[in-house]
């Protein structure tokens, strides 16, 4: 899996954990937060390699699903870069025109 | 209905309105946003007004439900508060160490 894919998921399932059920959250947790391979993951639940990857799969499809209708993800990105933006600003001091652009642009984002 | 539930609802349905069916989209629409009755509603369906009602108060749980989970009408009240009192501080100018603070609390919302 890349690094990059990783990540994401990471992000997704930070945003979207509370709208997956208890097993949805275990088996995520374990294989993108802990490390854990599919085997491992299926030994501790006593169920099959192949249960596990679909469940992840599923998980992971409905994930995408959410962002792809939430977008809080994207938003977040977003939101970070107009922040990071409006530190260098007031790190800069009195810039106050654009500081106000970037403030707008932030209450947009909601 | 009072006017602080009907706020609460137009917000609701704002942000979750993604995860809502067709049907309980245009419901919600017609009740919160062009003030039809529940025997509009109705008419305009060709359903009963007692199946309007249930649908939309199924939705109005589900949207409650939605932001019990995800809270994004509590985050987006608490960025606006922050957002204004950074606005403050910006049109004043300066107040660098105090908007600084601000930014991370942003920060730290998301």
């Amino acid at each position: 899996m890349t690094l990059e894919k990783t990540t994401r998921m990471n992000y997704l399932f930070d945003f979207y954990q509370s709208l997956l059920t208890a097993k949805q959250k275990s088996y995520m947790s374990l294989y993108y937060l802990d490390d854990f391979s599919l085997g491992e993951i299926a030994d501790e639940y006593e169920v099959s390699r192949q249960a596990v990857y679909d469940n992840i799969k599923r998980t992971e499809a409905m994930l995408e699903q959410y962002e792809e209708k939430l977008l809080l993800f994207k938003k977040f990105k977003e939101r970070k870069e107009l922040l990071k933006k409006m530190r260098e600003l007031v790190a800069d001091s009195a810039q106050t025109e654009e500081a106000e652009a970037l403030i707008e642009s932030l209450e947009k984002l909601d």
